[in-house]
């Protein structure tokens, strides 16, 4: 144990954020700290918007369904996949530019590995984070206000700023129902769902002082009996990615 | 600045290693620091598969295109996106599981924020990490191995082991070219490329004794001149992902 893995073990998304600005020295380190994550080849197929002009927070935060912890955060990020800057290199060979589902999923997960880092980085000076997966509830409307071009989508956007709550700390499935030896159990992790549903549902008892009575699987189970941003596919053809 | 961004900050691929084994304490202080990692709407939609097992890592490095560091590490990680445990779950209830490109992204997503923990936490207990792309050379080779049940794929895997070499850093794209203020603009990361090619053109000349004279966009051109695992999205059909 060490002070980096006591950190990222006492993860928990921040919603409610004091005004404060960030510093530029703030800034400049959790940038930084996600420019060094790991990328496939080195393709670096991501880019990162920082958000702090509150008109535009405030556009972002209703587009997002709301969510008024956008408009306080002190920084709003947003993770961008991006195969624009890729093709613009082999343009200026005069290369064809290929790309398909592989690339799209490069680009998503070297986005994503910069946008952890970066959320490590600010927890480490003592900021909080949230993850804002409501980006894609309008994706069109966001690459529209970002200027993003073509060849680009918004992952997420990340809420980064001084915490002003101390929530708890949620409970994660049982180590056995996601980590396993050598191959898949399939018994185990459903027997660890079993486990965390009862976890859950005395977590969610006593958050909500005996209101809500579930279990996870039953949220999943309700969270996915409807088909979920279903215009996310479209969407993605529209930027230019070929999921082919 | 603080330890952990010092630590974020001097990330390397680590591609030779030691022999030996992590230990469980090791391992624990990885896998939790991975699980404490966000996830969208606390799905947690990926597993982990730990390879310790010297045969099936030697298989694994074969279908990865005989990297032989998968051999030599003390643990190789496999991430895989994971939507047969929500559906499970949905199973439970008798509710119809609804999927599409949405979940198939939450999934890959939950995946990499998971590992980026781990290589992070891994790094923090002075191991080295090489996350292996080439796991999707021949993914369905990899998930008869691994035992993956349907609606599961391999993301990507992860060398993780004591390191046996001392590389230096690789220079990153200038930080104009991938961070941007407000909105996205398209001049600066298309300067950001051309000062990063003269940079890259130096560091694989300097890495080379002058034998490997090239850019960092001539090498995104070449690698994007021809389709790129092509494989994968029928690979992805063929798991029951629904890339609709």
């Amino acid at each position: 144990m060490n002070p980096t893995i006591e950190l990222l073990r006492s993860h928990r998304s921040i919603r409610k954020f004091k005004p404060d600005a960030l510093t530029s020295e703030q800034i400049e380190a959790i940038i930084s700290s996600a420019q060094m994550a790991s990328s496939s080849s080195n393709v670096q197929a991501y880019s990162i918007i920082g958000v702090t002009d509150p008109g535009l927070k405030q556009e972002l935060a209703r587009l997002a369904g709301n969510q008024a912890y956008i408009e306080q955060c002190g920084l709003f990020l947003v993770f961008v996949a991006d195969l624009h800057r890729l093709k613009e290199a082999s343009a200026l060979h005069g290369q064809p530019f290929h790309h398909n589902t592989e690339s799209f999923l490069v680009a998503t997960v070297d986005a994503t590995l910069a946008a952890q880092n970066a959320a490590i980085a600010a927890e480490s000076l003592g900021l909080g984070i949230c993850y804002i997966g409501g980006i894609r509830n309008n994706p069109q409307n966001v690459c529209e206000l970002l200027q993003l071009p073509e060849l680009t989508y918004p992952v997420y956007g990340m809420c980064v700023g001084v915490p002003d709550q101390e929530p708890s700390h949620r409970p994660r499935l049982p180590r056995q129902a996601v980590y396993h030896s050598n191959r898949y159990h399939a018994d185990k992790a459903a027997q660890g769902t079993k486990e965390y549903d009862e976890t859950m549902y005395e977590y969610y008892r006593e958050r909500t002082g005996g209101k809500t009575l579930t279990t996870w699987s039953q949220g999943i189970a309700d969270k996915y009996a409807k088909p979920g941003r279903a215009h996310i596919r479209p969407f993605l053809d529209s930027r230019g990615f070929k999921l082919e």
